[in-house]
């Protein structure tokens, strides 16, 4: 059980979602090894369950995968105090039009360890009523209801393989429907 | 449905395991965007099943979070054209000391689709063989078996949050144990 100890951080570049540092780690022998790290504000996303038992899913354009994408309504967080329950709320009215005061925490995840601190706290939105999308300029999302059955399907299938997506679904579906 | 055009990718750093880009993206109404990019070479990562129907897991510090996690066998590819199959076996023999070739394909997830294009297949292994750990110099891992039901709790309960370990964790049990 080896500890790494951190002896420097050093700003490479500062995005907009995110920032790129490069770390100096020494192990317990004394080798000296270089680590990216990408820091990130962390985010939220929402299963949100219609009175139907049906679930929200979002349809955009993802640039880094050059294709459209099925996934739970999702943001980051607007500062790294903002706490997750906020930005899941907000988050989902914004890309869906739903609004929900009615959210539980059901999983939190680390989206890649080796690299990135991004956290993502998932929740699941009940009682939601019928509000307006309002989405960032340039912003472009389609919704839809599922059975979550055909999203557990559409996740061995490699449908949907936004991995915040497929932990959600396969919660959900664990603790909820096929107890 | 609106799809974006990338009009250029500059690259801004190129690190040992991840490359970082600024796109300029056009939508369909003329808007431009700037997007962080990484790119990422691709992964795998393991279910390795024991005969007595274990799961092995390993435990490393990851910088990033600053403590140790609990994860399933994973590694990057060598190269961008390796097949994640041979992947996949060389990263369990290297983290775990067993061998494997009854590997089957489980769930093929992307990590974190808003900046990052890293995939990663997840791999079912039985028939397990016992070989010999050899991790990279500074690599530190410790091999652990655990029942999946105990796995599928530690979930629920936060103290399994890397999301590619998450995902096979709940996939593995939804497909093989509580069908």
């Amino acid at each position: 059980m080896e500890k790494l100890e951190r002896l420097s951080r050093e700003l490479v570049y500062k995005g907009a979602v995110i920032d790129l540092y490069k770390d100096k780690v020494v192990d317990e022998n004394g080798l000296v090894k270089d680590y990216d790290t990408i820091l990130h504000k962390g985010a939220a996303a929402v299963v949100a369950v219609t009175d139907e038992g049906k679930i929200i899913m979002v349809r955009q354009y993802r640039n880094i995968l050059d294709r459209f994408t099925l996934e739970l309504p999702a943001g980051g967080k607007d500062t790294i105090d903002e706490p997750t329950i906020e930005c899941a709320a907000r988050e989902l009215e914004e890309e869906t039009g739903y609004k929900s005061d009615d959210l539980e925490l059901l999983l939190s995840i680390k989206t890649t360890v080796a690299f990135c601190n991004e956290g993502i706290d998932i929740y699941v939105a009940k009682n939601l009523k019928r509000s307006k999308q309002h989405l960032d300029e340039g912003e472009f999302i389609d919704v839809f209801e599922y059975d979550i059955e055909d999203l557990v399907s559409m996740v061995y299938e490699q449908k949907i393989q936004d991995s915040k997506t497929v932990c959600a679904i396969l919660a959900y579906y664990n603790k909820y429907v096929n107890r």
